[in-house]
């Protein structure tokens, strides 16, 4: 099927068939998309992706690019432990990537919406003079005063991860190093690929009523973690030995000479939860949660290794 | 004052200073903002604005990018009848384009913003190889089951806009057609540049109870109108004589020789609100209101001028 014979409301045509209406709720084709108010309290997170920043256009397939267009926004609600309820997708298209490319993207962003039983209530469509430019907007819903904060880290409280750490920073090491790919590196590349967003661990975390501050780990926890600190006004001490890492990233550091840790804590995008809450929670709840370190007074973060404090200071990207 | 001296960090600072916490609500500074649900139904729109499709960075000051942003989507709410409650903004800066262009882009966003008291709760910024883009969210309320749709308009009803048309096309003929800067080119350039979105209009419209359908002018009423005529399963018939055209375009048409039919019906961008409703709904609102044409069987639109069936047939501008 060729998009760019379709125009552009051809377009948005072929969207709308993806997404039925839901009911109770008004989604594309008016000036607005609409929806009760309903009960508590909303979130909003919006991310915007650009090719050649975010992603590269002969590297990485459009399903993929729609698949994590949505799933980084997602996670930005599990982060809050909320449920997303809607998203809102602008994509600016060159014309060459009006057609195939374009259709493509909207499978992928297709497939993870119906995993997660999010309908695409609205959105833009413009073309572009060069590069792809993809905004998606993301609606949640929380119990009023429950959503997990930044702020809320309290000295003497354990941090935790929800799962492995660095493969996602492995799978795009993988990728760019064009190493041979086997079994264990296809694993790596398929989590940088198709991030899961942590949605149901959020809710559990966020009933749970344990938790000091939560957030997703978008750019690794060297970065990440100091937002909680700086919002929270603590200081925090992280176990390099303790960070949880998948027998995949084990082995292919192994093999290739890559330091795991750095991976780890500066890749970023395992969009993994990063939280704190009372000491042994690793016991108690029904997901899995990993203890990586603790929350100490003071604004420095501590790493260590062994037990004795390591040599180690990386920080997370920044976009500028 | 130098924005990539800042880093992404410090520009987010200076847009948080820029709007103030809102009572209630948690803006900037956490993965996703939040608010209270609150009553009736909620409304949603967002566009993307490309540089070199939406504006030109040489011949567009950062100030009316910024205004235009965010006028474009509270002009989506007004369609509505909505209020708006907050905007999310998402903006991806080319390096060069990172310190005064970013800075004044949010002088522009927030003089809109503080004119209609809507606070920028959160966003996204971002680099970019080669081209800005701008995209923004907009939130806003309706009482539940009032809010004005593109399906509510039935044969029989008058058409309205609620002001001039063609304006903004003018003035976006006049910077490129390069004339001659006079008092009336500068009023059509500044309606071009600075729309108002009709936000009081809209509210007071949705208040009566009178309006079959509406819907913003964003691409010219020759294309606009089809969308409600579609939507509503109606043909309309409009005069072009009956359009309303400011002083300002009657005069730089006249010295120009332009076709102002041509410049109301089909260049859009004038934001003003177009709606069906009883006869004589220009006698008894408290707002102006216009009387255009009406809506009859069937599904063509048809033009007339001096009572007689026009040969004009625009269409507004597609993006591909």
């Amino acid at each position: 099927m060729v998009m760019s014979q379709r125009g552009e409301f051809g377009f948005i045509d072929y969207i709308k068939a993806n997404f039925p209406v839901q009911e109770g709720t008004i989604g594309i084709g008016d000036d607005c998309a609409v929806m009760p108010a309903g009960e508590g309290e909303l979130l909003f997170s919006t991310d915007l992706l650009m090719e050649g920043v975010h992603f590269l256009r002969n590297e990485s397939s459009p399903e993929d690019v729609g698949w994590k267009a949505a799933a980084v926004n997602l996670s930005d609600i599990a982060a809050m432990g909320g449920t997303p309820v809607a998203t809102f997708l602008s994509i600016a298209l060159p014309k060459e990537a009006q057609g195939e490319w374009a259709e493509r993207f909207i499978e992928g962003y297709t497939d993870i919406s119906r995993r997660y039983g999010v309908p695409l209530l609205g959105g833009d469509t413009t073309s572009s003079l060069r590069d792809i430019a993809v905004n998606v907007g993301v609606l949640g819903r929380c119990p009023s005063g429950k959503r997990l904060m930044r702020t809320g880290a309290k000295v003497g409280e354990t941090i935790y991860v929800t799962g492995p750490l660095g493969d996602s920073a492995g799978g795009l090491q993988a990728i760019l190093k064009g190493i041979d790919r086997t079994e264990e590196t296809d694993v790596l590349i398929g989590r940088h690929k198709r991030p899961v967003p942590r949605i149901d661990a959020g809710k559990v975390l966020m009933e749970s009523g344990k938790v000091g501050a939560m957030m997703d780990i978008s750019d690794g926890i060297a970065s990440d973690l100091r937002h909680i600190m700086k919002a929270s006004g603590v200081g925090a001490v992280v176990a390099l030995d303790k960070l949880p890492y998948s027998e995949q990233l084990h082995s292919v550091c192994a093999e290739h000479g890559w330091d795991r840790f750095e991976l780890a804590t500066s890749g970023g995008e395992d969009f993994e939860l990063l939280f704190t809450g009372p000491e042994g929670l690793e016991n108690v709840m029904d997901i899995k949660v990993y203890p990586i370190g603790r929350i100490v007074q003071g604004n420095n973060l501590t790493w260590t290794l062994d037990g004795k404090k390591a040599d180690f200071d990386f920080n997370g990207y920044k976009h500028f």
